[in-house]
């Protein structure tokens, strides 16, 4: 009864907007919707809400389960302080630069600093809260699964739906606060887009932070409990023993769930304010769809994705004594369902606010949908143990750790064709399907759409993804609390089953990242465009760029006042062109470097610390001491933020570097150079990785001689080079990209004024 | 006396083009010195031949070291027998189809099936030479260093420099015997080098096999040596009852020599004819200097490099007793005083013969040759034991497999850094020295300059090079015929110089790739201008091209009649672009995979034989039965020629059929795209390969507990992956990413006619 009651009031919400439409001239389109965006975002915060009332009053279990999940919460809230120091520093300098360059050189809106605030604030808060509930439904997912599997599968997937939809929730709340604010400063429609982009830039600035730092924390934790504990001091895994065991807990809660909470935040939001800007601009140039419409669509969409999610969510439950199998089909119908409800839902969107004239971009969004779920598909055939892939990793595990790497490095560089394939043709039909081929700046929105498409699942994509982490702890909780067996048999069950979900998100993930960074670049051609106008209605600049952009601006004053032409075409053969593609091409090379072994330097440090607490105290090891586990979470911690620093600066500076010295042609060589070879590698990266995990995972469910065999040392190998690969340097990858082309739209007027400058003196 | 009567010789031959030039009047531009190509090629071909001579009037000792010796030269021609099958297949099926496009349908010139099998031809005849020859030096090196270092010296470096004096000689030799073959037939001197790089392509098609099956044969042969022969039967490495000991010394020649030979046979040839082509170009837009001009300079310039290759060899000399660091400091001055008269010599050569206004090309140059030094240097910082990474690497040992792979996977993407920004800063500077910001033609030809001129050292540089493997076979020799330890250490003193210089070979051919590739993109973009010119003269064809490809071309009829313009401006937002980047992107990531994979398969076959052989006559471990090594050479050969068909198909046909469905203007994005990602992975997995196997050999001699130890065996572990990264993946990304660009470029006038097609019957 609750249930329907649930979703009439649901129905009724995402029906007003479509009824209002109908009612007004769909054609005029003044209507301002934006509304509803605040419909979305309440309706994924308020159902966050009671869902987190919902867990916390389950019980969390006996002493022993409470104390490991306090140890672990204490630790996440060590690890968040930390964290927030560093980053606190760094938006802090930018801020007062962005100040600097607003209210001092007039060179950027003055929103810009606020707005960059803002999505920073909120893309944390939407990890914060995510790793708030899984830290405290670990232990009762534990409790749970001591009834049945579905009973730990409600706790788990609670807590993994409250990350989905505060992630949405807060996307959406960002969006329509800033709505609200430059509607009350009178910004004209078309100029509200790229100062959301901004917080779109504040978004992916903490969201690599949350990636790079979690991913380095989660890594250098595992690695060191290992080696000390399991090998030097011969104790077996997850035992309370070891200082750095809920340090490697705390990991899975700062990686798996805060990390990746920022990182969809940016993901989400991205998408949409890349896609608003490009409709903005390419209705000026378009009849019969106006900025307002053009910026409405994909906030409709999201706010549908919001509600359909939620109705999902409903159809995730299953028997009391169902199996693993049951389950999975529970998860999946719930996806599919909630697919199939925003299509259908996005049709009557579009065909009654634009017009069947514009159903093309109903077409691009569903192209986003199945893109994501091919990429999903093929994520799911490369890195799983049911399919040949990995069970050929497997046997490479036969002949030692050299062969299982070599297989998983080719394992994942061969699984890179497929989604690229499929991205491609998404491009391709996105873009006509949205009418790009007459006008291009239509077909380019319609690729954002279909990034939004792709995303629009989210509330409830993200929800089968989170779960994970949290199985994993509950199964990590209830072998340190020594419950019975066939709990950690069932969270076992549910972290595999995780697994299978999470594949599908990331390949949701990784496809839109590809087309929200195309998006973005898009968007990034239009404000040179802008910027260079600006630049040519004062008359006194008289420099005839042609000369200096060779090829690249075709500019002629007119008399020496009006600009006859700005085209931007480039000449790929120009050298300027080139060295962008090429050092956009080495950026995620340098980049994944420096993260790989920004986590092998944390992990010597957490052994160092590891052997300190075995040696002072002795009685650590006899179990009559209580090991620090906070000095643990603290050295993870120092070593994490120590170690984010540079690679974040990497990819906020380089972009304005080289725009200052070369200008903006250049950067979008860049942005294209570092897309072509990023992309691909981020896919590369997470494969691997994912493969060799569940290449390990079967061989210690039997395979090949199971635990202990020489098999499994060399997976284990295999996995410990596949952990910094699929959880800090290729996830880090996709943000990198988005990250690199926000900055340099949100720089454009400084690049182009100060290269300008340097033009001049080199004249 | 000997070597002042030669150098005398060498310095006569090398003046008479610069006096005769002297003596016509410059300007005019008229005076066809091509002929001086024959100098150059006679003058190495001769010297390569007397020195083969005295290799072969050498002792080869013992009854043991000759048996030892013969079986080698056995397994290498055994190897080339089935190599050859298969490639005079792939070559005769192209030659048909050549022969239908040029004859049938007349869509290539006539000449392209003959100048493609020629430059296959003689890129195959180069590796044959040069294993030739170092299968006949390794037991004369092996018994020379009986005497001294200097003695071993003597008879590698020899062997040496026979194979890159062949390379050099056999690369002139083709261009003057095309030269004269198309002057016979009266070709216009500016449609000849479009003609020249079929061979190109030819020679890199034969270099891509070579590579590949080089590769994968000797890392076949390796691992399965090591996994049967020392894990199972516990026998020793270099151990003659190993069936697959011969293999694997085999291997080093085929792979290490021929593969090599092949390879830069293709980098030098494909670097001068598509500078050639680029001149060619140039010239018809400029003042001041002729095509037939624009062509002579990079094979002067060549022929140049080969005079003062041959006077440095003679530099490279020491005392008998000479220790390592002496041996070094003789190899290294070879190389200095020859850059330095090269320098010197092309100053004049570009003084007198196109005057002091051109001189900026001369510095364009000199830039190449400075690029390929820092290059060289970083290669040799980044994987010599002697400076921190590789020693920062062994460290990472200590802590099991997975470090080491870790810390060698990001040192090789690190180093990456550099090679990059490099060549990046070369770009720039060789386009705007050669007046490219005036004439972008010029600066595009600058462009290849740089790359002729980093080339243009080739047959000294190859010589340091290619006598590495030569010391290596002497040492594994000396091990199996039991001789002095002296021996032993001595070759390996010349292995680990050896090593040293290669680091800088490798530098020259990686940036020289770049560079090629560039010039070669840049010769695209001007055949497929030629293209399109060409369909348009046509009065039937009457497609207003702007309409399909969309801002690419601006192509407009004048009544119906006249071309108006064409313009070769790009949108690189074009969907059609961003696929094209997109695919470029993935392709040497797919190219990696398929080429790792294929070692891993053919490793499994020689892993199925050795055991065969030893199950079969138990007499081999006893010492009383001779193993069949030829049957082990043939494993491997087999493997290796079936598993390099695949990736080099993928080469071949992507272009092509990307060309005929998108349009020439996709297959600039997807060779611009390739460049990025391939040349910084190519960089990547020479220099992790290369890192790792120092880092073993450091271990070796030692450090960390030396061999044996654990982290020996990490080490290995390391060494192990790095295998068909550094010799097999690595440079064979470089051949593709210049092989693409040629199949492009000899293609374009097939796609552009099947691509018009598809056009019309969609419009």
């Amino acid at each position: 009864m609750k249930k329907i009651f649930f979703s009439t009031m649901i129905f009724f919400f995402l029906f007003i907007p479509l009824f209002a439409v109908h009612a007004d001239d769909a054609s005029s389109g003044d209507s301002d919707l934006m509304w509803i965006t605040w419909v979305g975002s309440i309706a994924a915060l308020v159902f966050a809400f009671i869902l987190t009332l919902s867990i916390l009053k389950k019980d969390a279990g006996n002493e022993k389960t409470k104390e490991i999940s306090r140890h672990i919460q204490e630790g996440a809230i060590a690890y968040l302080k930390q964290q927030y120091k560093i980053v606190a520093l760094f938006f802090i300098f930018l801020f007062i630069l962005f100040l600097i360059l607003s209210f001092g050189l007039k060179l950027l809106s003055p929103f810009v600093p606020f707005a960059f605030i803002t999505g920073g604030f909120f893309s944390g808060l939407a990890g914060y809260i995510g790793m708030f509930v899984s830290t405290r439904s670990n232990a009762r997912t534990a409790w749970a699964a001591k009834t049945s599997l579905n009973s730990g599968l409600r706790v788990a997937f609670s807590s993994g739906t409250v990350m989905g939809m505060v992630v949405v929730g807060l996307g959406l709340l960002d969006l329509s606060i800033w709505w609200l604010v430059l509607n009350l400063f009178k910004v004209p429609v078309e100029e509200i887009p790229p100062i959301m982009i901004t917080f779109g830039m504040g978004a992916s600035s903490m969201a690599l932070f949350a990636r790079l730092g979690g991913g380095i924390f989660t890594k250098a934790a595992d690695v060191g409990a290992d080696l000390v504990g399991k090998i030097e001091a011969g104790i077996p895994e997850d035992d309370p023993r070891n200082p750095a065991t809920i340090a490697d807990n705390v990991g899975d809660n700062v990686g798996d769930v805060a990390g990746m909470g920022a990182d969809l935040y940016e993901s989400y939001v991205g998408s949409i304010v890349a896609t608003m800007a490009l409709g903005a601009i390419a209705s000026l140039r378009l009849p019969g769809i106006s900025a307002l419409q053009a910026i409405q669509i994909p906030v409709s969409i999201a706010t549908i994705g919001v509600i359909c999610s939620i109705i999902g969510t409903f159809l995730v439950h299953a028997k009391k004594d169902a199996t693993q199998k049951v389950l999975l089909r529970a998860l999946r119908s719930g996806v599919y369902f909630s697919t199939i409800l925003i299509a259908a839902l996005s049709f009557l969107l579009i065909r009654f606010t634009v017009g069947s004239e514009f159903l093309g971009i109903w077409g691009a969004m569903i192209v986003g949908l199945i893109a994501g779920n091919i990429i999903g598909y093929f994520t799911e055939y490369y890195t799983s143990e049911h399919y040949n892939p990995t069970k050929n990793l497997a046997n490479e595990s036969l002949t030692g750790p050299a062969t299982i790497i070599i297989g998983g490095l080719s394992l994942g560089m061969s699984s890179t064709l497929i989604p690229v394939i499929t991205v491609v043709i998404a491009i391709l039909s996105a873009f006509s399907l949205s009418g790009g081929f007459a006008y291009p700046g239509l077909g380019l929105y319609g690729i954002g759409i279909s990034a939004v498409g792709m995303l629009s699942t989210l509330g409830i994509t993200l929800a089968t993804d989170a779960y994970g982490p949290v199985a994993d702890n509950a199964g990590g909780i209830a072998e340190m609390a020594g419950l019975d067996p066939e709990v950690r048999k069932r969270t076992d069950a549910l972290d595999t089953l995780g697994n299978t979900t999470a594949a599908t998100g990331k390949g949701f993930a990784i496809g839109s990242a590809a087309l929200t960074a195309l998006a973005l670049l898009a968007e990034y051609g239009n404000k040179i465009k802008e910027a260079v106008e600006h630049l040519f209605a004062d008359p006194s600049v008289s420099v005839v760029f042609e000369n200096f952009y060779a090829g690249l601006i075709h500019i002629a004053r007119d008399g020496g006042q009006t600009i006859q032409e700005i085209s931007m075409k480039i000449d790929i053969l120009d050298p300027r062109i080139l060295i962008g593609l090429f050092l956009g091409g080495v950026l995620p090379f340098a980049f994944s470097a420096m993260s790989m072994r920004a986590v092998g330097r944390a992990a010597g440090d957490m052994v160092k610390e590891v052997r300190r607490q075995f040696k002072e105290k002795s009685g650590i090891l006899k179990g009559t001491d209580r090991p620090d586990y906070a000095a643990c979470v603290a050295i993870s911690t120092k070593g994490a933020q120590r170690e984010m620093v540079a690679p974040s600066l990497l990819a906020i500076m380089a972009p304005i570097l080289i725009g200052i010295l070369f200008g903006p042609f250049t950067v979008i060589a860049l942005l294209a150079g570092s897309l072509a070879s990023g992309f691909v590698m981020a896919i590369m990266m997470a494969n691997s990785g994912g493969a060799w995990d569940n290449a390990k995972k079967y061989i210690e469910r039997g395979a090949h001689g199971g635990k202990g065999s020489d098999a499994h040392k060399a997976a284990v190998v295999g996995d410990t080079v596949g952990d910094p690969f699929k959880d800090t340097s290729g996830p880090s990858i996709n943000i990198l990209l988005k990250l690199m082309a926000m900055v340099s739209i949100v720089f454009v007027p400084v690049c182009i004024t100060l290269n300008n400058m340097i033009i001049q003196i080199f004249r």
